[in-house]
């Protein structure tokens, strides 16, 4: 076990958790565990939830006053749901002392880190954050130390951004064991449109047209097997968090849409047309993207 | 161990497997080790390879000569490429000997049973099967006596088909622990086109997509991490097998990328109008399909 009181490693005195679910939850006994911050305050609108975090050592204490909790605070990590992100910060902002930080977990970062740093008062400095572990969903009991051990946690950086935040962030980030990329909100949410949102309207999309084909009689789900199980696991998400997460990354969603659509029409053109050697290179050139990003990945 | 003199068991006497890959050399195993058949006889161009087959148990005898190795087989099993099953038939058609069975292990069934039964002389029975294990590609090394257990084994039936010649191959494919589907080959290529033919080109375009961002220097790949993998597994197979499976089933394939593609149209529009409602009941309603089918799947 790690001592509390090893001064080395300590990057924040005070750190306030703003929603103690499993993000917040793993966050507070990450960076605790590991000596990185003396306190952790949790604030919610629940006690019994946040006495279950204490009992769960995810937090030191807890407040069910938002100005209150934040107010000596050198950190505030606002784990909302991503839509209250900006809504939170707006309601703390005016009780932030002086050089406090302020950062988020959520899924997109465009719309977030713009409103943030146009509501943060002088002297206080926003870094946006995306740990890509877990979800924004689950409970505290789901919480666990190493939730972030070997994950990839995103923090954004901007014209407006103040270099010694981005360096505390970043260091936090990496002192619960996670792989920091920086990266401006525009890549990021291009980037996770890509991998993670039209994979999942892709999911549903598919689900929809195999029904279809069951409708039809077709014995379609008698024939999936392991493999479209996987697919489609991602379907199995909160309808709430996903509509969330698309409607604050509609531009990059948008275009990512468009431009995998064009090259299914490819595909589909290069089909009909049986044009075999368009159709043999459309699979060579996926896979030799995918071996190419395999040996990025390692 | 089963001996292979447990008469209750045998199915067919000598049968003869064309091509002996992982499927072939699998399907051999598995009827022998079970007592299903008397003798295996491999059949293909390398010697060599025949050879390997033998020491592993797959085959007890093989033949480089098709016309000679079918002479005396009671069922004959094609496991060549899928675009290969018709020319093959052809090539042997005047070698079955009355009463033989012939069956396949063909990712599409349509055309291979449409011409295969326009071919089939008077007295001889063409079953189309789809052991939905494994792959048509990997060498009989491969090879395991338990490859179809617990899998889908899909037996065609259709208005010419032989009741006698599809049980027999419905209690083989049963004997080697499969769950055989039986269904027309329309319903099969309409339904896998669905579930595997459509997600491999989903997860190529998904790659070319991808590929774009990273180009454009959006750090997509180091982003994405074990979701993306998984989803893009399938992309990882070979060209020249995809490309023939996706050319003997254009109808399908072109439907189900039409359904899907306006599934995702819907979805788009969705987010373009800012349809919050229309984006979450898209989501929860590829939820509960996905809940249907993995009740339906247990």
């Amino acid at each position: 076990m790690i001592s509390n009181t090893d001064n080395d490693r300590v990057i924040f005195d005070t750190i306030a958790i703003i929603g103690v679910g499993l993000i917040g939850g793993s966050l507070g006994m990450a960076a605790k565990r590991r000596g990185l911050v003396r306190r952790v305050v949790g604030i919610g609108r629940t006690e019994q939830k946040l006495m279950r975090a204490q009992i769960l050592g995810a937090i030191d204490d807890y407040s069910l006053d938002m100005e209150t909790g934040v107010s000596d605070a050198d950190l505030i990590v606002i784990c909302t749901p991503v839509r209250m992100v900006v809504p939170t910060l707006e309601l703390i902002a005016a009780s932030l002392k002086l050089g406090a930080i302020v950062t988020d977990v959520g899924s997109t970062k465009r719309e977030i880190v713009e409103h943030a740093e146009a509501v943060m008062p002088e002297g206080r400095y926003f870094v946006g954050g995306h740990p890509m572990a877990g979800s924004e969903q689950g409970g505290v009991e789901y919480a666990e130390h190493d939730l972030f051990v070997d994950a990839t946690y995103v923090v954004t950086s901007s014209a407006k951004i103040d270099l010694e935040s981005l360096g505390k962030i970043t260091a936090l980030a990496e002192g619960i064991g996670s792989r920091v990329e920086i990266m401006s909100p525009d890549d990021h949410d291009a980037s996770v449109a890509i991998i993670s949102h039209l994979p999942h309207a892709m999911a549903g999309a598919l689900l929809k047209t195999a029904e279809d084909a069951q409708r039809e009689s077709r014995k379609t789900f008698n024939l999936a097997a392991g493999s479209f199980r996987d697919l489609t696991r991602i379907a199995g998400s909160s309808p709430e968090l996903w509509r969330d997460i698309c409607v604050t990354n509609t531009d990059s969603l948008g275009e990512a849409i468009t431009r995998f659509q064009s090259y299914l029409e490819e595909f589909k053109a290069a089909l009909a047309s049986g044009d075999e050697e368009g159709i043999r290179r459309f699979f060579e050139q996926s896979s030799e993207i995918r071996q190419a990003y395999l040996r990025m990945a390692k």
